[in-house]
């Protein structure tokens, strides 16, 4: 689970976080889940090994506002060659789901062709959450 | 049709749009399609009127570069009580399909309180181009 | 002291954090040390107090990138009707400097009229690093 | 001179434009005032060609707000090594100053290594306006 404390420079002039700020935080969750399960994105996109999103989905329930604290957890499942993450956004201050969504992504490699998953990812899948 | 030219600020380590600006990318064209309308989306919100998401979709096709021009057509709709507004995102330079998307909103006041449509916005639902 | 993970999104397609978001990682880090100082930025703009920016300034030193553990520390004094925070952001895995800056602020009302400010803010600035 | 509308999602909690994104603005500009002189910045880049910031610098004069149209106009020169880039940011809807800024750059390669600048980058400094 990855925390977030809304900063202020992501809310906009309604007084709450903007929209596309929900997909950034998803990333940061999405990262910080497959680090917990021993796989460093950082180093794969250093290998030229990326995942970028086919498709994207959010659904707002309740606004966060600045200073609040969000929760969100993450699970990973395959649709075919898609890796699917699934996110679940709760503020921690008040126990309000925030949001839920999802993203879709393939494997590619520097070229964008679509490539095998390396091993950590896919053990990344199948295992509980370790220390994240 | 609202035509953006990808800045450098938008793109990621992997020399693409980050896919969290594509929703940035929607909502400068939903407030342009309105505009060219007659309904202006900053005297609503001055008003106390706003048009929240509730809902949100993007599909990746291809990716968007640095400079591309890219130009995003909108077609808005109504659903019970939710405004979708749907969008095509082309590169002008291949005529290629970048991305398309959905996004769903409820109009509510300052209070974030259900209301009421103003009537210009349901007239822009049936209006053709005007100018924009 | 405010910690920063280098997420995704904030790099550019030089492979490199994109030179505007180091002025959000000042905010983090400013907010992050009034906060440790018993100031609540929050409860601040609730009650229509705001610190706005008059001034601004960056010295990129070294390239920060995805995955990097930046950390922000922060001085504060006083100017006239200035509060002026002074910035120094360290790589924590290399330990070279990554910039340093500042940023002046003017204490405003909702009207964004100049006022004295509150005096837990004065406080803030005499006293030590507590728990942050 | 770069025109920018400015839209919702540069906005915060006070309002106002966060002051982060006038630094997304002078690039706007700067890349912008480049093109008008024949200097094609993506080009370059593409190249392994980069012209990093090592200084950045604004005054907030006055706030800008969603919809405003803001003309940001450049002017640049060269300071030893550096190619100093100076901006100044109008309303046009009120005439109003609302920010000044300056950005300073060094010539590198993609190895981040000073080199020097490309011949089209120098006679940009000395012509004038062209259809920019």
């Amino acid at each position: 689970m990855a925390e977030i404390r809304v900063p202020f420079f992501d809310t906009d002039a309604m007084g709450v976080v903007h929209h596309a700020n929900h997909f950034r935080y998803f990333e940061v969750a999405r990262i910080h889940h497959l680090r917990a399960r021993g796989v460093n994105y950082k180093d794969w996109t250093d290998k030229g090994f990326h995942l970028p999103l086919v498709e994207s989905h959010c659904r707002y329930r309740r606004p966060a506002r600045f200073e609040d604290l969000l929760e969100v957890s993450v699970k990973v499942s395959r649709q075919g060659v898609r890796f699917v993450f699934d996110y679940e956004m709760i503020n921690k201050n008040t126990g309000e789901l925030v949001a839920t969504g999802y993203t879709h992504h393939v494997p590619v490699n520097d070229e964008l062709k679509v490539i095998e998953p390396p091993q950590d990812l896919l053990d990344a899948m199948t295992k509980g959450e370790n220390h994240g």
